[in-house]
């Protein structure tokens, strides 16, 4: 039996409607309290899934109208009985409706509370429940497709199928260890050994996977360097494309490396502007240079812009060498090019190790091959978003790499010779892992933590 | 027949769920092309009033998952078959899952235009929608209690009863004019007086509603003045009461007149601080002080602040006849006041022809003889919201003026004599506006014009 809780699901503002939820044993009693349906039936006598008009009283001060949707358990969101009251969008009015549910006997529900009964009910995994915070947040058209009900359960599902097929090798194990002496049940070491490679070779795609959640949802460290007017302002509306929605200014930046965050197809980009890579005398501006080129040594990426049109200077030559783990040297204006500088800006990008990109980056041109670019670098194309199973973030990882290890501790153990028991030990670890990538056997502080970065409501 | 409108009805932001609004001929199929019944039915098989849940979905891809209730005409708020997608929260997704559903044959609606077609479609009244509109940005239990549909449709059944009276008295005035000579059907003069005396005064009992309608609704410009040190803070911050959420900063103050709206009760403040009346020889000083004043004198209620610990000055008399049409003298610490000091500002109220109220805010004591005062200045006893027809908007007023001197001409026109006539076509005069009011009789530039001030989504 859960106490019954009750929240603003919708963001707080002036909109048309606004939608308070209320899950717990006692929802439909609480709601019966403070809506009245016009049919003159209390809300109790309301059928699963049916939506009533009516209004909403608090001691008898008619307060607003609505339409309140009756869910009874476990068929609901939370798996719990459910009254879902949509009202007139309005800070204050909003506001007394949730106020007079409490008053009815429900209590304010806490960050993400929704959400993690939906979890404690068994109707969310918890890396479904993980997805569902992250959806809220989704910026792109990737991290969407990452934390949509279709990807997560797709990983729930893989997780669970990897677990199962463990747990019944544990299992034929176990026999050989309790009975070493019935040859019957024997599983012989070379059929042990296959067993745990496929399995280890299951939960290792997983451990990849992360490579392309991580750019998905986390994003990628890059910056963006070049001499002024070579095209860095055209790039980012490039970048940005027809979604300009995605933009968002991070606050704390430095005046001198602005950052943005830009979809590159799938990829998440958190781009910084280090504009002003030069020699100078000026004490001032050489401390600006310097934290520049520190933000391009520690970047993931590193997109050089170079103007087709000018001769290369030894800032050009800089710029390609800054840093960045992958490097993309793009030669713009490349429709204007005046003999000779495209392949001298090419010998430039050879000597930094960076892949080109010729561009027209005002007409569009070289915008597709460099998402394609930063695609292929940074996501592996054997993992589609909503079709394979992806580890969306750093918990989820960490889980799969320890079941990993403890899977590749388990093929040493055998090949050293030792007791059986010693590798089906290693296997019961790899197991508790993956359980707890999917919250089935996770503590109460880490499910707390989880559940805590969730907004109110959800 | 009308086309089918989108549009997301929630405030934008991140939340834990959206709701996204279809309305119109087409709705169901529209939205059946988007959302997906997870029991593999059809949108379009789904009764009224029934919420499934299902995948959103957008050229195959999947969007989302979510609940969609469907509302056949005229049984839904716009009369129109409706599709209301619950989905989750977030900028991004809604944002998509309208883009699906604009793509499945929707087009994006107008501001207000689902009010505009609950009033076209004759599911609510003119008075009623614009209640509706007000009902979202209300920031007091006033406002709250004046735009709720309770209200509303008392106002709207008040006009529909007088017009309706209205109009049978012109009905038996139209048989005097055509059957002249027919003795049988002929109206004597005074009971002509007498019926249209009757409904004048109900009129008049409407226009003079919105006495309370405009304090409630619109507000009362009001100053606070006094001393430093008299508890101009104390005194804000009681007035806020428990409700601190209703205050509001307008933008565009002048750094010394702060204004605040706060509610007083049914009344809302909208409320100045004019700090430091007092004489001065700074020019720049004085430009302050000399606005001030007017602002003072330009105000609808002067609150001034006596602080009884310390001898009245000067700068009292002058706080205390600076204008206001009606003005409180808050005498306040008198649980600490010197001897003598209460009957000066007593005297000084008095002289100013402002009403007393002895007051010790820091303990909340004078704060509901305050309120008292005010709402009994400003609104009209014998008007209580959500049971009385309450005129609630300056249009509103402004029709119901326009009947009422349309009557008082018909009277008049009948103690000259005139012929029967001259009275009827002023009683059709003073109907033409009562519908008006209502919106049966009204411009599609009014109602455009009523409905621009909505969100989009309402």
């Amino acid at each position: 039996m859960t106490d019954t809780i009750a929240a603003i699901s919708t963001p707080r503002g002036v909109g048309g409607v606004a939608l308070i939820r209320i899950s717990g044993a006692d929802a439909v009693n609480v709601a019966s309290r403070v809506f009245f349906p016009v049919s003159g039936r209390s809300l109790t006598d309301v059928a699963h899934s049916t939506a009533v008009y009516g209004k909403i009283t608090e001691s008898d001060v008619n307060i607003d109208d609505g339409i309140a949707t009756v869910f009874y358990a476990p068929r609901s969101f939370t798996g719990e009985n459910t009254v879902e009251i949509t009202c007139h969008g309005g800070v204050y009015v909003t506001g007394r409706v949730l106020s007079a549910v409490l008053a009815a006997g429900a209590r304010p529900a806490l960050p993400g509370e929704f959400t993690r009964r939906a979890f404690i009910s068994g109707k969310l995994s918890l890396s479904e429940a993980e997805a569902v915070g992250d959806l809220l947040y989704a910026k792109t058209e990737g991290q969407m497709l990452l934390s949509g009900s279709a990807s997560s359960s797709i990983l729930s599902g893989k997780v669970e199928q990897i677990s199962s097929a463990l747990t019944s090798l544990i299992a034929r194990v176990a026999v050989t260890i309790d009975y070493p002496e019935e040859d019957l049940s024997d599983i012989a070491d070379d059929e042990l050994r296959d067993r745990i490679s496929d399995i280890a070779r299951e939960v290792s795609s997983l451990v990849s996977s992360y490579k392309t959640g991580r750019a998905v949802s986390e994003g990628i460290n890059a910056v963006i360097t070049g001499r002024p007017n070579a095209g860095k302002s055209t790039l980012y509306n490039l970048l940005l494309g027809e979604d300009a929605a995605i933009v968002t200014d991070i606050a704390g930046t430095t005046r001198d490396t602005l950052t943005a965050e830009v979809a590159a197809g799938k990829v998440l980009l958190r781009l910084s502007d280090t504009a002003g890579i030069r020699r100078t005398d000026d004490v001032i501006e050489s401390i600006g240079v310097d934290r520049a080129r520190e933000k391009a040594a520690s970047a993931e990426l590193l997109i050089a812009l170079f103007d087709a049109t000018a001769a290369p200077t030894e800032e050009d030559r800089e710029i390609a060498s800054a840093g960045g783990k992958v490097k993309i040297a793009v030669i713009n204006k490349t429709d204007a090019a005046v003999g000779g500088y495209v392949e001298q800006y090419e010998a430039i990008a050879r000597e930094a190790d960076a892949d080109v990109i010729y561009a027209s980056l005002k007409n569009g041109d070289g915008r597709s091959e460099l998402i394609a670019m930063i695609e292929s670098a940074f996501t592996d194309p054997s993992f589609e978003l909503g079709r394979d199973a992806v580890i969306a973030n750093a918990r989820q990882a960490a889980e799969a790499r320890s079941a990993s290890e403890s899977l590749m501790s388990a093929l040493d153990a055998l090949d050293a010779g030792m007791p059986v028991d010693i590798v089906s030990g290693e296997l019961e670890d790899a197991l508790s892992a993956l359980m707890r990538l999917d919250g089935r056997d996770v503590t109460d502080a880490v499910i707390g933590e989880i559940f805590a970065k969730f907004c109110v409501g959800k």
